[in-house]
């Protein structure tokens, strides 16, 4: 009663009551449920703890459901488990899946390849709508999805595409070759999921076919694993903005946590003693006029905001192909206009502000234009940093803030003593 | 034959010929399309530009295409134009459409209501499978999505939802009462768009039903709608991290990207100018000790680094429920100790460093000791802002790095110097 009820449930809700059990009573699940349905829960489930839930399990008992699981969700549970354990389920599971599964572990992460499955729908070009209706009608129970029927050639070629909307609207005598659509978009095996992803979005697809360099049909993407693409893309551009590694989770220990922010936080320090070093060599400026130093933080914290501001907006702009699409050159124009459209602003404000608190005309000149340059070149380094790393084909998105606004550090801090030894002789002494 | 080989293209391609084209070929577009055709187009075109195409068709033909168009699309358009033209369109366009349109448009932006479409297909609890069937061929041109079908009562409340996957595997003679599923996930036509991408990630619908606190449906939100829901989410809380307006565009001018960005850089020049108050106070001890003031932004830079990391793994933790789930009070002891860990770290590395390069060992001490103490706090600032921001009902995602960084600069500028100070006897003068 208790197996019925549970059943009832959507898989989604299965597997959040599932992971909250204790290892007891998970195991008493196990045997009150088929390999199918636990699979099912399996596909839902915390991909991390995953590897637990598959080592409780009979090892037969395990490979079946690994099996009867969507072959890309089993993949991904099995790439994060260690190769040994993948190995032995892989040794006791049918061929059929086995090989299944065997090839999709090869992709490389992040592609199409590693995110496709194998369980989509083929019919012939030559077959009636009719033939085609009855296949569909068998495969439903295993396919990923049957809203969209993949029209292929002897040699496995894709030639057309027919989606169930359109083939419940036709008539049944006729062929697939009449009622397909033959201009087939479709990706390719080795291509970054992030332009997958781009594509669904753009056609407003349920799913996509995966093709190899001959246009072989090898699988598909379907939107559901879309989303979760996104989320993932979206989660490592911030996370990696504000400096932080994306493994991070909110589980992970203090311990953890600490030794996956630490690096970043090394190299900053160890970037930061080098602007601690340059102000250091204006240390006689610095004893004679004191009231320098008060505008180091604003100065650099300045270039810092404003850097990453613009580079924020480069790599926008070239995550949704606008920099491309416009030109670079035009973007590195524009952003050196807003930097001086800003730097002036903002550097007759400071101006007036430092004359009217320090009682000093050069003071407040000197601070004005070197939060003018600062802006200028800051703006100027948030948009072009990306466009080289582009350029050096590093993904631009890595370039996190904390390492822009430090390099702006420096710049700003050599601008300002440049021009503080400039004005050495008309400042308050 | 133009006409022919065009409408063979997939609608999201005609849109982008057809945006590439000037006035007069968009004009002979409309002369040659019908309004149904053109309204695919208008479905996939930039929102940004609909406004501009509207303008140029004949008022009538514009009305036409509007109707014609999937209802939430319409709306969106219609948001961007001014309200003279959308009531001028609404009065000529035949009723139906016209009602369905005033409808959407009154509901709040980023709601499910405002992203939720009208043309979904739904049958009663009493129908067989075959009139079910017979329905949905029915509505299929004009539907927005047929592969979910939504049961409902003689009031119009949902009481089951079916899959056009479970309607064709079903007997023809069965009741959809029999074979539907009662265990339906729905949202609130008030609830937050990030809620409903929320929902569809977990249970990887393809379309969720929206209903008023009656339970009557008024629309579904499909998944193409989701992924640019979750794109506009992203990008969003990406630009605030960065501290940009997110309505920014790579076509902007110059001059409206730095209106945008200026509002962030004025109030953070400000909250600079306070920091500078507070070291001028300071101005006796580094005259007398200007080495001091090399080690400013380094201490004010890993204070402003560490917040940002410790800022972006509570907003992510909390949009993703992880904080909710595991405690408000566990995340912080975490970032505490994380903290402390860290300020270890990077104290003792930076003490040894200032030792050997200034052969002082308290000044060592002092930047060793201030880089800890900066560390611990400014990570906790990091944790605890964005939770009080979601304890005063603010987005937590709009607590910009920028602002987090230019307040732990003063924060960490009073520990550094309240301790130099305390340090100064010892200090090389
Ligand atoms: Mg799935
Ligand atoms: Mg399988
Ligand atoms: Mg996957
Ligand atoms: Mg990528
Ligand atoms: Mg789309
Ligand atoms: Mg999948
Ligand atoms: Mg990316
Ligand atoms: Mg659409
Ligand atoms: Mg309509
Ligand atoms: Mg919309
Ligand atoms: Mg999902
Ligand atoms: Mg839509
Ligand atoms: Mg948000």
């Amino acid at each position: 009663q208790f197996r019925a009820e549970y059943l009832e449930l959507h898989p989604y809700d299965q597997a959040a009551v599932f992971e909250e059990e204790p290892e007891e009573i998970r195991k008493q699940i196990y045997s009150y449920l088929s390999p199918d349905e636990t699979a099912e829960i399996m596909e839902n489930v915390d991909q991390e703890n995953a590897d637990i839930y598959f080592t409780e399990m009979y090892s037969r008992y395990a490979a079946q459901v690994l099996a009867e699981m969507s072959a890309d969700d089993a993949v991904d549970i099995l790439k994060e488990m260690d190769k040994n354990k993948v190995a032995s389920f892989i040794t006791i599971m049918e061929k059929d899946a086995a090989d299944e599964i065997k090839h999709l572990l090869h992709y490389e992460d992040k592609t199409a390849g590693s995110i496709m499955t194998t369980e989509f729908v083929s019919v012939s070009a030559a077959d009636t709508v009719r033939e085609a209706m009855l296949h569909l009608r068998a495969e439903a129970p295993d396919a990923e999805t049957i809203y969209y029927t993949y029209v292929v050639d002897q040699d496995k070629k894709l030639v057309g595409v027919i989606s169930l909307r359109n083939l419940i609207i036709a008539e049944k005598d006729w062929l697939i070759s009449e009622v397909m659509s033959d201009r087939i978009v479709s990706v390719s095996v080795g291509d970054d999921q992030e332009h997958v992803a781009q594509m669904v979005r753009d056609y407003d697809f349920l799913a996509l076919p995966v093709v190899d360099f001959q246009n072989h049909i090898l699988g598909i993407i379907t939107v559901d694993d879309i989303l979760d693409v996104m989320e993932e893309e979206a989660d490592e551009d911030y996370s990696r903005l504000a400096g932080v590694s994306d493994t991070e989770r909110g589980e992970d220990s203090a311990f953890v946590s600490a030794r996956k922010r630490l690096p970043w936080l090394i190299a900053l320090l160890f970037l930061g003693m080098i602007t601690a070093s340059m102000i250091s060599q204006f240390e006689d400026t610095l004893s004679k006029v004191a009231i320098l130093a008060s505008f180091i933080p604003v100065i650099g914290g300045m270039g810092g905001n404003t850097g990453t501001q613009a580079l924020a907006v480069a790599v926008r702009g070239m995550a949704t192909g606008d920099v491309a699409r416009r030109g670079k050159m035009r973007m590195v124009i524009r952003e050196g206009l807003t930097g001086i459209i800003n730097g002036v602003t903002c550097g007759i404000i400071i101006t007036l502000v430092v004359i009217i608190w320090q009682k000093s005309f050069y003071l407040g000149l000197l601070i004005g234009l070197s939060i003018l340059s600062t802006l200028i070149v800051a703006t100027l380094a948030g948009a072009v940093i990306p466009l080289i790393m582009h350029k050096l084909k590093i993904d631009p998105a890595v370039a996190s803030g904390p390492f822009i606004t430090t390099i702006n550090d420096i710049i700003s801090i050599l601008i300002y003593f440049g021009l503080a030894t400039a004005f050495m002789g008309f400042l308050p002494q």
